[in-house]
């Protein structure tokens, strides 16, 4: 009989404004499916937001924006923790002790920093040590597993490292080595048919709805075959999108329908509307149940907060007499 | 009638082994002086150290002989706080966020860092944004003045360009901004001539006593000129020495005797050593005394902690509300 140890899981969000149908079923949906698996830890990334965000009215409203969107998703504050980075101060002394044992090449190497720089965002010391305080995120909660896109897989990678390194130099072993976990979710196309992304302001948003979520679909960008004409259900945005939502048979149909001509793609984004309502309606209206109660949810973040926090603190308790310091700072 | 204003005054002290009495007279014993001038918050440098030290027993010796040293020195810790950094972590999160409003070319033009790569020590993210934490160091105490040596006035105008940065980032005016003081000790020459600095290994230990002493002291490099012949005091290592502990007529005789010939350096040196123990004898007994009780001496850290430490907080919740996290993290 195989045991099955409870995994520790932790995965960070970016409080960046509104979600996308694409982030959805690229990663949201399959993250707050892991609730199931083992203890997850998911924390709203403010500090790593001040990388980007240097406001701090739109802070807090992204940071509010990403809590009611993930429980109006449904993630399950019984089984996950759900909490804001900056609750838990302890994640910027670890990276500190984790950026003493980096080298700076270790950074430089960094996809995400040479991204950004590439695309000429302004370097800051933060955007540069962004990857140390991950790597303090992940091991601070000891994690056994972080749920990441394909370009974050570099980021554990130094996570791992760095825990090496420190394991290494002060010769006690305080962090289990993190694994990643590939998100496996639907290529999604956004509007134009490129890939869907805020970046390319070509997104259907989660929570849009009525006449603004209406116009979007009703925008989305095809080719010019005329309604009566057959037409291929391959690489046509409206199609790719309608499959994300519908049963098998009615894919089926629906192609077949393409493919016999007749069907005007009016009536297919029309379809897609109708799908993207039935699916998102039910988290449209949990989210705006809570919207109306910023009590309860500041509570679920305040009672995540506090149970991570002891996590860290267990942690850095450990760190702390392996660095030489006293195992707890003076209390006040 | 000039208002004089109680100034907060700032400064780390690294922990990093044994103290000559260059530190001595060229910046120590300034330091404690300034408790009669202000309100001082003299830290022991323990999270900088870890760039360097990667010993958590080395690192506790360390930081215990800094407190040994300047308390037997005359730290009056009614009158100045002196505490352990890493007993107040609030630092590691103030360097985060002054991180993410502090260009990467700011820190590149550092010396500090020119100078150790220069050098070939390897560069870790901690040595590279070392100039960050100081900057936390200095401002989370809301800090006046700092004194320093020349090599270090680069970083008060990093921590002056940080504090502006967060304030006009975020719109709110937390840091005064701290001015540097110079310090204008006196060069001391080591053994052999050269700028005493352990780098050379040519130091006379502080608390260094008995036949080791004198060793050093019997050893002091001289010309060659015999006992008989008339010797000029200027550029002599061991004249240079007496003058710092001797009175204007001592010095001008001793001047006159050097000029005379007739003088051997032996006995130059032995008048030499008789000075620098009646000098240090008295601080030599304090320390002992001081070893004798680690309970006291760890009191007065804690107690100076906690008094930094609430001022810290005090300031973050400025920070943290300016940056739109809340006031205070959770508590566990």
């Amino acid at each position: 009989m195989d045991l099955m140890k409870l995994k520790r899981i932790l995965s960070g969000v970016q409080p960046s404004g509104k979600l996308h149908i694409g982030n959805y079923f690229g990663a949201i949906r399959q993250h707050i499916a892991l609730q199931n698996e083992g203890e997850c830890f998911y924390f709203i990334a403010d500090y790593h937001s001040m990388t980007t965000i240097q406001n701090a009215k739109t802070r807090l409203e992204h940071v509010r924006d990403v809590a009611l969107d993930y429980l109006a998703l449904g993630l399950d504050p019984s089984k996950a923790l759900l909490f804001r980075q900056s609750d838990v101060p302890e994640v910027c002394e670890l990276a500190w002790i984790l950026g003493t044992v980096s080298n700076m090449s270790l950074m430089e190497k960094a996809h995400s920093y040479k991204d950004k720089i590439a695309k000429g965002i302004e370097a800051s010391i933060g955007l540069f040590t962004y990857p140390v305080l991950m790597a303090a995120d992940i091991l601070i909660y000891r994690s056994n597993l972080v749920p990441v896109g394909q370009d974050q897989v570099q980021h554990i990678e130094i996570t791992r490292d760095l825990a090496e390194k420190f394991h290494r130099a002060y010769g006690k072993e305080v962090f289990p080595l993190p694994e990643h976990r590939l998100d496996v979710g639907a290529k999604v196309p956004g509007v134009d048919g490129q890939k869907m992304s805020k970046s390319y302001g070509n997104t259907i948003e989660i929570f849009a709805e009525g006449n603004p979520l209406k116009k979007t679909i009703m925008g989305i960008v095809t080719d010019s075959t005329p309604v009566e004409a057959p037409k291929n259900p391959e690489n046509d945005t409206i199609f790719t999108l309608f499959s994300l939502f519908a049963y098998e048979t009615e894919i089926a149909e629906l192609a077949n329908r393409y493919r016999a001509g007749g069907l005007g793609y009016g009536d297919s984004k029309k379809m897609l509307l109708e799908k993207v309502n039935g699916y998102f309606g039910p988290f449209r209206e949990k989210r705006k149940e809570l919207a109306s109660r910023p009590d309860y949810v500041e509570d679920v973040l305040r009672t995540s907060a506090r149970k991570a926090r002891a996590e860290a603190i267990a942690t850095m308790e450990q760190v702390r007499e392996a660095s030489g310091f006293l195992k707890q700072p003076i209390s006040v």
